[in-house]
């Protein structure tokens, strides 16, 4: 099907496909700045994403010590994780959700145009 | 619920908010110029989200005039009204599907951070 990007408003944040991004490779990386540097997103607004998501939820999402004799490191809590695997699972779901729709329009465009694949 | 924002990306065209409420207006006032000031758009890019939508499928969603006596004027084609009925639809589902996921977010806010209504 075609590829559906999305972001969820809250009043404290905004979560879409850079900040879903960023933190799965924080998991994967251990660490902020190299999950920039897998984006192309400076260490600063990297950072600065982090910040923000870790102020607008209860507990934050992600687990930092900055700098230190081992160039600190990252985690996600257990509240960023599930966060995450929410954010995936409304993307999964309003895929399924609107396929028939998209196929519809998909039908319309000229010349047999295929719809992306994700 | 939260706010969903999303656009449909096919190869040949996207299909976002800003174009579904360009439709919505032109369908209502009659006119591509009319409608783009109502979204404080300018002539130009309201005309040239026009040009792209119409190109991109294999009849054109808007018919217009340019000018003449009485000023032009545009009005959804059948296709167009199709495609603004399905990216709602899309929308619609998109959102009730999410609605599960989008509240269990909500519910790690900090300070009880209530979902922005749409």
């Amino acid at each position: 099907m075609a590829e559906l990007r999305f972001r969820v408003r809250f009043d404290a944040v905004q979560l879409g496909p850079g900040k879903a991004e960023l933190m799965e490779h924080i998991r994967d990386t251990g660490s902020i700045s190299a999950a920039g540097r897998r984006m192309d997103m400076s260490y600063k607004r990297a950072w600065m994403l982090v910040e923000e998501m870790n102020a607008a939820f209860a507990v934050p999402l992600i687990a930092s010590t900055r700098g230190g004799p081992g160039g600190g490191g990252a985690s996600l809590t257990e509240a960023g994780a599930e966060v995450l695997r929410r954010y995936r699972a409304i993307e999964t779901a309003a895929e399924v959700a609107a396929a028939p729709h998209v196929a519809a329009i998909a039908a319309l465009l000229a010349s047999g145009d295929i719809p992306k694949q994700k």
